[in-house]
Protein backbone atom coordinates (compact mmCIF):
# COMPACT_ATOMS: atom_id res chain seq x y z
CA UNK A 1 0.00 0.00 0.00
CA UNK A 2 1.43 3.27 -0.90
CA UNK A 3 1.46 6.18 1.44
CA UNK A 4 -1.90 8.64 1.37
CA UNK A 5 -1.78 11.90 -0.45
CA UNK A 6 -0.50 14.88 1.68
CA UNK A 7 -1.60 17.14 -1.40
CA UNK A 8 -4.00 19.78 0.32
CA UNK A 9 -7.31 18.68 -1.56
CA UNK A 10 -9.28 22.24 -0.47
CA UNK A 11 -8.52 25.26 -0.14
CA UNK A 12 -4.72 24.25 -1.48
CA UNK A 13 -3.72 28.18 -1.21
CA UNK A 14 -3.22 27.62 2.33
CA UNK A 15 -0.77 24.69 1.84
CA UNK A 16 2.31 25.66 3.21
CA UNK A 17 5.52 23.01 2.00
CA UNK A 18 7.83 25.47 4.60
CA UNK A 19 9.96 23.33 7.03
CA UNK A 20 10.63 26.28 9.19
CA UNK A 21 6.53 26.65 9.68
CA UNK A 22 6.25 22.82 10.20
CA UNK A 23 8.63 22.84 13.02
CA UNK A 24 7.26 26.36 14.52
CA UNK A 25 3.95 24.60 14.54
CA UNK A 26 5.37 21.05 16.18
CA UNK A 27 6.62 23.47 18.54
CA UNK A 28 4.23 25.86 19.98
CA UNK A 29 2.26 22.79 21.48
CA UNK A 30 3.26 19.86 23.15
CA UNK A 31 0.08 18.26 22.47
CA UNK A 32 0.09 15.45 19.23
CA UNK A 33 -2.90 13.68 18.31
CA UNK A 34 -2.12 10.08 16.90
CA UNK A 35 -3.88 7.89 14.63
CA UNK A 36 -3.44 3.96 13.63
CA UNK A 37 -5.45 1.15 12.24
CA UNK A 38 -6.21 -1.65 14.41
CA UNK A 39 -8.03 -4.60 13.02
CA UNK A 40 -9.57 -2.44 10.22
CA UNK A 41 -10.53 0.00 12.61
CA UNK A 42 -9.54 3.65 13.41
CA UNK A 43 -7.75 4.07 16.75
CA UNK A 44 -6.66 7.54 17.89
CA UNK A 45 -4.35 8.89 20.97
CA UNK A 46 -3.73 12.16 22.33
CA UNK A 47 -0.10 12.18 24.07
CA UNK A 48 2.66 14.70 24.68
CA UNK A 49 5.00 15.28 21.69
CA UNK A 50 8.33 17.78 21.20
CA UNK A 51 10.56 18.18 17.95
CA UNK A 52 13.79 17.30 18.94
CA UNK A 53 15.98 18.45 15.71
CA UNK A 54 14.38 16.84 13.12
CA UNK A 55 12.66 13.77 14.88
CA UNK A 56 9.50 14.16 16.73
CA UNK A 57 9.99 12.54 20.09
CA UNK A 58 6.99 10.83 22.13
CA UNK A 59 7.00 8.61 25.46
CA UNK A 60 4.93 6.57 27.25
CA UNK A 61 4.64 2.94 29.64
CA UNK A 62 5.51 0.25 28.36
CA UNK A 63 2.19 -1.10 29.89
CA UNK A 64 0.04 1.14 27.06
CA UNK A 65 -0.93 -1.24 24.12
CA UNK A 66 -1.52 1.66 21.81
CA UNK A 67 2.36 2.40 22.66
CA UNK A 68 3.46 -0.84 21.74
CA UNK A 69 1.79 -0.80 18.51
CA UNK A 70 3.79 2.13 17.40
CA UNK A 71 6.97 1.22 18.78
CA UNK A 72 6.38 -2.27 16.66
CA UNK A 73 6.73 1.18 14.10
CA UNK A 74 3.03 0.23 12.54
CA UNK A 75 1.53 3.20 9.71
CA UNK A 76 0.50 6.47 11.95
CA UNK A 77 -1.14 9.64 11.18
CA UNK A 78 -0.26 12.36 13.17
CA UNK A 79 -2.27 16.02 13.69
CA UNK A 80 -0.77 19.02 15.75
CA UNK A 81 -3.23 21.70 15.54
CA UNK A 82 -3.67 24.89 17.36
CA UNK A 83 -6.40 27.21 17.02
CA UNK A 84 -5.20 30.78 16.56
CA UNK A 85 -8.37 32.71 16.24
CA UNK A 86 -11.58 33.08 15.44
CA UNK A 87 -12.64 34.27 12.02
CA UNK A 88 -15.92 36.42 12.19
CA UNK A 89 -16.90 36.66 8.96
CA UNK A 90 -20.16 38.69 7.31
CA UNK A 91 -21.58 35.43 6.50
CA UNK A 92 -21.95 31.89 8.42
CA UNK A 93 -20.59 30.32 5.31
CA UNK A 94 -17.42 32.60 5.36
CA UNK A 95 -16.95 32.30 9.72
CA UNK A 96 -14.17 29.85 10.36
CA UNK A 97 -11.00 29.76 12.53
CA UNK A 98 -7.67 30.87 12.54
CA UNK A 99 -5.45 27.72 12.73
CA UNK A 100 -1.86 25.97 12.08
CA UNK A 101 -2.72 22.25 11.33
CA UNK A 102 -0.13 19.77 10.40
CA UNK A 103 -0.07 16.01 9.30
CA UNK A 104 2.09 14.10 9.71
CA UNK A 105 2.62 10.18 7.84
CA UNK A 106 5.22 7.77 9.19
CA UNK A 107 6.11 5.06 11.78
CA UNK A 108 7.42 5.43 14.79
CA UNK A 109 10.61 3.36 16.12
CA UNK A 110 11.75 2.92 19.57
CA UNK A 111 14.65 5.25 20.77
CA UNK A 112 17.94 3.07 21.34
CA UNK A 113 18.80 1.76 25.25
CA UNK A 114 22.30 4.52 24.66
CA UNK A 115 20.22 7.61 23.77
CA UNK A 116 17.22 7.15 25.98
CA UNK A 117 18.02 9.33 29.25
CA UNK A 118 19.23 11.94 26.72
CA UNK A 119 15.79 11.78 24.85
CA UNK A 120 13.99 11.46 27.89
CA UNK A 121 15.57 14.79 29.50
CA UNK A 122 14.94 16.62 26.15
CA UNK A 123 11.39 15.62 26.49
CA UNK A 124 11.40 16.91 30.26
CA UNK A 125 13.18 20.44 29.35
CA UNK A 126 11.24 20.80 26.48
CA UNK A 127 7.62 21.18 28.65
CA UNK A 128 9.42 22.50 31.64
CA UNK A 129 12.53 24.01 30.63
CA UNK A 130 15.34 24.15 33.18
CA UNK A 131 13.47 21.03 34.79
CA UNK A 132 16.33 18.55 34.48
CA UNK A 133 19.00 20.89 35.95
CA UNK A 134 16.85 20.18 39.03
CA UNK A 135 15.90 17.20 39.40
CA UNK A 136 17.05 13.74 40.34
CA UNK A 137 18.57 11.47 37.58
CA UNK A 138 15.61 9.19 36.50
CA UNK A 139 15.96 5.45 38.19
CA UNK A 140 16.88 2.23 35.84
CA UNK A 141 13.36 0.88 37.07
CA UNK A 142 11.73 4.23 35.86
CA UNK A 143 13.64 3.63 32.44
CA UNK A 144 12.86 0.34 31.91
CA UNK A 145 8.81 1.02 32.20
CA UNK A 146 9.41 4.30 29.58
CA UNK A 147 9.03 3.51 25.96
CA UNK A 148 10.41 6.54 23.88
CA UNK A 149 10.14 7.00 20.13
CA UNK A 150 10.98 8.93 17.54
CA UNK A 151 9.91 9.46 13.65
CA UNK A 152 12.53 11.11 11.64
CA UNK A 153 10.19 14.33 9.89
CA UNK A 154 12.33 14.67 6.84
CA UNK A 155 11.68 10.75 6.11
CA UNK A 156 7.71 11.30 6.88
CA UNK A 157 5.41 12.41 4.16
CA UNK A 158 3.48 15.66 6.16
CA UNK A 159 1.52 18.68 4.84
CA UNK A 160 0.84 21.81 6.51
CA UNK A 161 -1.91 24.11 6.21
CA UNK A 162 -2.11 27.78 7.72
CA UNK A 163 -5.01 29.37 7.81
CA UNK A 164 -4.01 33.13 9.33
CA UNK A 165 -6.03 35.66 6.46
CA UNK A 166 -8.96 37.90 7.00
CA UNK A 167 -12.44 36.85 5.94
CA UNK A 168 -12.93 36.65 2.16
CA UNK A 169 -16.30 37.60 1.69
CA UNK A 170 -18.48 38.86 -1.27
CA UNK A 171 -18.36 42.17 -2.49
CA UNK A 172 -22.00 42.59 -1.99
CA UNK A 173 -21.38 41.49 1.68
CA UNK A 174 -18.82 44.39 2.69
CA UNK A 175 -21.38 46.88 1.05
CA UNK A 176 -24.21 45.97 3.38
CA UNK A 177 -22.19 46.46 6.35
CA UNK A 178 -21.55 44.16 8.85
CA UNK A 179 -18.58 43.68 11.34
CA UNK A 180 -15.58 41.34 9.92
CA UNK A 181 -12.54 40.28 11.85
CA UNK A 182 -10.79 37.99 14.40
CA UNK A 183 -10.89 37.34 17.91
CA UNK A 184 -7.31 35.51 18.51
CA UNK A 185 -7.17 32.21 20.53
CA UNK A 186 -3.63 32.53 22.53
CA UNK A 187 -3.10 29.59 25.51
CA UNK A 188 -1.28 31.21 28.28
CA UNK A 189 0.39 29.18 31.79
CA UNK A 190 -1.68 30.79 34.98
CA UNK A 191 0.05 31.08 38.37
CA UNK A 192 1.79 28.21 39.35
CA UNK A 193 0.10 26.13 42.28
CA UNK A 194 1.69 24.25 44.92
CA UNK A 195 0.92 20.55 45.70
CA UNK A 196 -0.83 20.17 48.86
CA UNK A 197 2.47 17.54 49.88
CA UNK A 198 4.54 20.35 48.95
CA UNK A 199 6.28 22.53 52.00
CA UNK A 200 5.66 25.82 51.72
CA UNK A 201 9.59 26.58 52.82
CA UNK A 202 10.30 24.83 49.34
CA UNK A 203 10.60 27.71 46.68
CA UNK A 204 9.12 27.91 43.45
CA UNK A 205 11.92 26.73 40.88
CA UNK A 206 13.27 28.79 38.11
CA UNK A 207 12.20 26.85 35.59
CA UNK A 208 7.97 26.88 37.00
CA UNK A 209 9.43 30.62 37.22
CA UNK A 210 10.29 31.13 33.82
CA UNK A 211 6.79 29.32 32.66
CA UNK A 212 4.83 32.90 31.94
CA UNK A 213 3.33 34.06 29.33
CA UNK A 214 2.12 32.14 25.90
CA UNK A 215 2.33 28.94 25.72
CA UNK A 216 5.27 27.22 23.70
CA UNK A 217 7.01 23.46 24.22
CA UNK A 218 10.37 25.32 23.12
CA UNK A 219 12.98 24.64 25.51
CA UNK A 220 15.27 27.41 26.07
CA UNK A 221 18.45 26.58 24.75
CA UNK B 1 -15.32 -6.18 12.82
CA UNK B 2 -16.32 -5.08 16.56
CA UNK B 3 -15.62 -2.03 17.70
CA UNK B 4 -12.82 -0.93 19.32
CA UNK B 5 -13.13 -1.16 23.25
CA UNK B 6 -13.42 1.35 25.36
CA UNK B 7 -11.72 0.21 28.42
CA UNK B 8 -9.18 2.39 29.68
CA UNK B 9 -6.25 0.39 30.06
CA UNK B 10 -3.38 2.49 31.70
CA UNK B 11 -4.02 4.17 34.65
CA UNK B 12 -7.73 3.19 34.99
CA UNK B 13 -8.80 5.23 38.02
CA UNK B 14 -8.28 8.53 35.39
CA UNK B 15 -11.44 6.57 33.22
CA UNK B 16 -14.43 8.39 33.68
CA UNK B 17 -17.77 7.54 32.74
CA UNK B 18 -20.20 10.45 33.60
CA UNK B 19 -21.65 11.60 30.14
CA UNK B 20 -21.84 14.99 31.93
CA UNK B 21 -18.35 15.32 32.11
CA UNK B 22 -18.06 14.32 28.42
CA UNK B 23 -20.58 16.98 27.27
CA UNK B 24 -18.52 19.62 29.77
CA UNK B 25 -15.36 18.83 27.56
CA UNK B 26 -16.99 18.57 24.25
CA UNK B 27 -18.60 22.13 24.64
CA UNK B 28 -14.99 23.44 26.37
CA UNK B 29 -13.18 23.00 22.64
CA UNK B 30 -14.29 23.50 19.15
CA UNK B 31 -11.48 21.33 17.83
CA UNK B 32 -12.07 17.65 16.92
CA UNK B 33 -9.76 15.51 15.90
CA UNK B 34 -10.81 12.35 13.45
CA UNK B 35 -9.66 9.15 12.20
CA UNK B 36 -10.64 7.09 9.53
CA UNK B 37 -9.36 4.20 7.58
CA UNK B 38 -8.91 4.66 3.79
CA UNK B 39 -6.89 1.91 2.01
CA UNK B 40 -5.98 0.46 5.23
CA UNK B 41 -3.91 3.62 6.20
CA UNK B 42 -4.38 5.84 8.84
CA UNK B 43 -5.99 9.31 7.89
CA UNK B 44 -6.69 12.34 10.73
CA UNK B 45 -8.10 15.61 10.16
CA UNK B 46 -8.81 18.44 12.97
CA UNK B 47 -12.07 20.15 12.00
CA UNK B 48 -14.43 22.52 14.50
CA UNK B 49 -17.39 20.79 15.84
CA UNK B 50 -19.98 21.27 18.46
CA UNK B 51 -22.26 19.48 20.73
CA UNK B 52 -25.63 20.08 19.97
CA UNK B 53 -27.86 18.18 22.75
CA UNK B 54 -26.78 14.31 22.49
CA UNK B 55 -25.42 15.08 18.78
CA UNK B 56 -21.73 15.60 17.94
CA UNK B 57 -21.81 17.67 15.19
CA UNK B 58 -19.07 18.82 12.37
CA UNK B 59 -19.70 20.24 8.94
CA UNK B 60 -17.47 21.28 5.85
CA UNK B 61 -17.14 21.59 1.81
CA UNK B 62 -19.02 19.36 -0.24
CA UNK B 63 -15.85 19.46 -2.09
CA UNK B 64 -13.85 17.79 0.55
CA UNK B 65 -12.51 13.87 -0.38
CA UNK B 66 -12.37 13.01 3.83
CA UNK B 67 -15.75 14.91 4.53
CA UNK B 68 -17.45 13.12 2.18
CA UNK B 69 -16.12 9.65 3.28
CA UNK B 70 -17.52 10.27 6.80
CA UNK B 71 -20.68 11.34 5.50
CA UNK B 72 -20.84 8.20 3.68
CA UNK B 73 -20.47 6.52 7.17
CA UNK B 74 -17.04 5.17 7.47
CA UNK B 75 -16.45 4.08 11.28
CA UNK B 76 -14.57 7.33 12.85
CA UNK B 77 -12.22 7.64 15.88
CA UNK B 78 -12.75 11.52 17.66
CA UNK B 79 -10.37 12.45 19.88
CA UNK B 80 -11.44 15.83 21.63
CA UNK B 81 -8.56 16.90 24.14
CA UNK B 82 -8.18 19.70 26.46
CA UNK B 83 -4.34 20.69 28.42
CA UNK B 84 -5.59 22.17 31.53
CA UNK B 85 -1.96 22.07 33.03
CA UNK B 86 1.85 20.87 33.18
CA UNK B 87 1.77 18.57 36.40
CA UNK B 88 5.50 19.74 37.54
CA UNK B 89 6.45 16.61 39.81
CA UNK B 90 9.61 15.75 41.51
CA UNK B 91 11.27 13.61 38.80
CA UNK B 92 11.00 13.56 35.26
CA UNK B 93 9.17 9.99 35.28
CA UNK B 94 6.22 11.79 37.30
CA UNK B 95 6.19 14.70 35.51
CA UNK B 96 3.01 15.29 33.22
CA UNK B 97 -0.18 17.26 32.01
CA UNK B 98 -3.39 17.47 33.61
CA UNK B 99 -5.88 17.32 30.99
CA UNK B 100 -8.94 16.10 29.59
CA UNK B 101 -9.30 13.71 27.01
CA UNK B 102 -12.56 11.80 25.00
CA UNK B 103 -12.34 9.57 22.33
CA UNK B 104 -15.51 8.57 20.17
CA UNK B 105 -16.00 5.49 18.15
CA UNK B 106 -18.70 5.70 15.90
CA UNK B 107 -20.06 6.83 12.67
CA UNK B 108 -21.58 9.98 11.24
CA UNK B 109 -24.61 10.78 8.52
CA UNK B 110 -25.58 14.05 6.74
CA UNK B 111 -28.28 15.88 8.93
CA UNK B 112 -31.53 15.41 7.02
CA UNK B 113 -31.74 18.49 3.90
CA UNK B 114 -35.08 20.07 6.26
CA UNK B 115 -32.77 20.43 9.41
CA UNK B 116 -29.30 21.81 7.66
CA UNK B 117 -30.22 25.48 8.20
CA UNK B 118 -30.75 24.60 11.82
CA UNK B 119 -28.28 22.77 12.75
CA UNK B 120 -25.38 25.29 10.81
CA UNK B 121 -27.15 28.13 12.64
CA UNK B 122 -26.45 26.45 15.83
CA UNK B 123 -22.82 25.84 14.49
CA UNK B 124 -22.11 29.14 14.48
CA UNK B 125 -23.90 30.65 17.38
CA UNK B 126 -21.42 27.81 19.03
CA UNK B 127 -18.33 29.40 17.69
CA UNK B 128 -19.58 32.91 17.95
CA UNK B 129 -22.47 33.28 20.33
CA UNK B 130 -25.22 35.50 19.11
CA UNK B 131 -23.65 35.88 15.61
CA UNK B 132 -26.44 34.29 13.63
CA UNK B 133 -29.01 37.28 14.42
CA UNK B 134 -26.53 39.43 13.65
CA UNK B 135 -26.18 37.60 9.57
CA UNK B 136 -27.97 37.56 6.19
CA UNK B 137 -29.44 34.21 6.06
CA UNK B 138 -27.32 31.48 4.02
CA UNK B 139 -27.81 31.19 0.70
CA UNK B 140 -29.16 28.32 -1.17
CA UNK B 141 -25.83 27.86 -2.83
CA UNK B 142 -24.09 28.15 0.72
CA UNK B 143 -26.05 24.95 1.74
CA UNK B 144 -25.87 23.45 -1.12
CA UNK B 145 -21.62 23.57 -0.99
CA UNK B 146 -21.76 22.31 2.69
CA UNK B 147 -21.88 18.87 4.11
CA UNK B 148 -23.18 18.89 7.86
CA UNK B 149 -22.83 15.46 9.45
CA UNK B 150 -24.15 14.48 12.89
CA UNK B 151 -23.25 11.65 15.29
CA UNK B 152 -25.24 10.42 18.42
CA UNK B 153 -22.97 10.41 21.40
CA UNK B 154 -25.55 7.68 22.97
CA UNK B 155 -25.27 5.50 20.10
CA UNK B 156 -21.24 5.64 19.95
CA UNK B 157 -18.92 4.07 22.42
CA UNK B 158 -16.69 6.59 23.89
CA UNK B 159 -14.17 7.03 27.24
CA UNK B 160 -12.97 10.02 28.68
CA UNK B 161 -9.82 10.16 31.04
CA UNK B 162 -9.47 13.30 33.02
CA UNK B 163 -6.36 13.67 35.07
CA UNK B 164 -6.63 16.52 37.21
CA UNK B 165 -4.97 15.85 40.52
CA UNK B 166 -1.21 16.43 41.89
CA UNK B 167 1.85 14.55 41.12
CA UNK B 168 2.14 11.32 42.78
CA UNK B 169 5.69 11.06 44.07
CA UNK B 170 7.19 8.69 45.91
CA UNK B 171 8.10 9.28 49.92
CA UNK B 172 11.72 9.90 49.17
CA UNK B 173 11.30 12.20 46.37
CA UNK B 174 9.00 14.45 49.02
CA UNK B 175 11.29 14.08 51.44
CA UNK B 176 14.22 15.36 49.11
CA UNK B 177 12.53 18.61 49.15
CA UNK B 178 11.97 19.19 45.13
CA UNK B 179 9.04 21.33 44.59
CA UNK B 180 5.92 20.21 42.79
CA UNK B 181 2.85 21.80 41.86
CA UNK B 182 0.89 22.72 38.43
CA UNK B 183 0.98 25.07 36.03
CA UNK B 184 -2.16 25.81 34.82
CA UNK B 185 -3.12 26.03 31.08
CA UNK B 186 -6.18 28.12 29.54
CA UNK B 187 -7.37 29.45 26.27
CA UNK B 188 -8.32 32.83 25.99
CA UNK B 189 -9.60 35.55 23.61
CA UNK B 190 -7.61 38.42 22.89
CA UNK B 191 -8.38 41.92 21.79
CA UNK B 192 -10.84 41.61 18.60
CA UNK B 193 -8.73 42.75 15.30
CA UNK B 194 -10.92 44.57 12.91
CA UNK B 195 -10.40 43.30 9.14
CA UNK B 196 -8.39 45.48 6.71
CA UNK B 197 -11.92 45.61 4.51
CA UNK B 198 -14.18 46.98 7.40
CA UNK B 199 -15.13 50.12 7.66
CA UNK B 200 -14.13 51.66 11.14
CA UNK B 201 -17.64 53.86 11.03
CA UNK B 202 -18.88 49.82 11.93
CA UNK B 203 -19.10 49.02 15.31
CA UNK B 204 -17.92 45.52 16.72
CA UNK B 205 -21.30 43.85 17.24
CA UNK B 206 -22.68 42.12 20.68
CA UNK B 207 -21.54 38.57 19.76
CA UNK B 208 -17.95 39.45 18.94
CA UNK B 209 -17.72 41.55 22.22
CA UNK B 210 -19.17 38.80 24.05
CA UNK B 211 -16.16 36.52 23.55
CA UNK B 212 -13.89 37.69 26.19
CA UNK B 213 -12.18 35.51 29.10
CA UNK B 214 -11.53 32.07 28.49
CA UNK B 215 -12.76 30.16 25.59
CA UNK B 216 -15.77 27.83 25.31
CA UNK B 217 -17.56 26.86 23.00
CA UNK B 218 -20.83 26.89 24.88
CA UNK B 219 -23.19 29.38 23.40
CA UNK B 220 -25.54 31.48 25.39
CA UNK B 221 -29.18 30.17 25.42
Amino acid sequence: MSQPSTKVTRIAEKQSTSLSQLEELLDSTPLATIALVRDGHPLIFPTGMARIGDELVIHGSTGSPWMRDVAAGVPVAIAVTTLDGVLVARSGFESSFQFHSAVIFGAFEPIPAEDKVRYLETLTDTFIPGRVAELRASSKKELAATLALRLRISESSWSLKIGDGWSEDPDEDIAAGAWAGIVPLTTVYGEPQRSPDCDESIPVPESVLGMRGELTNRRKE
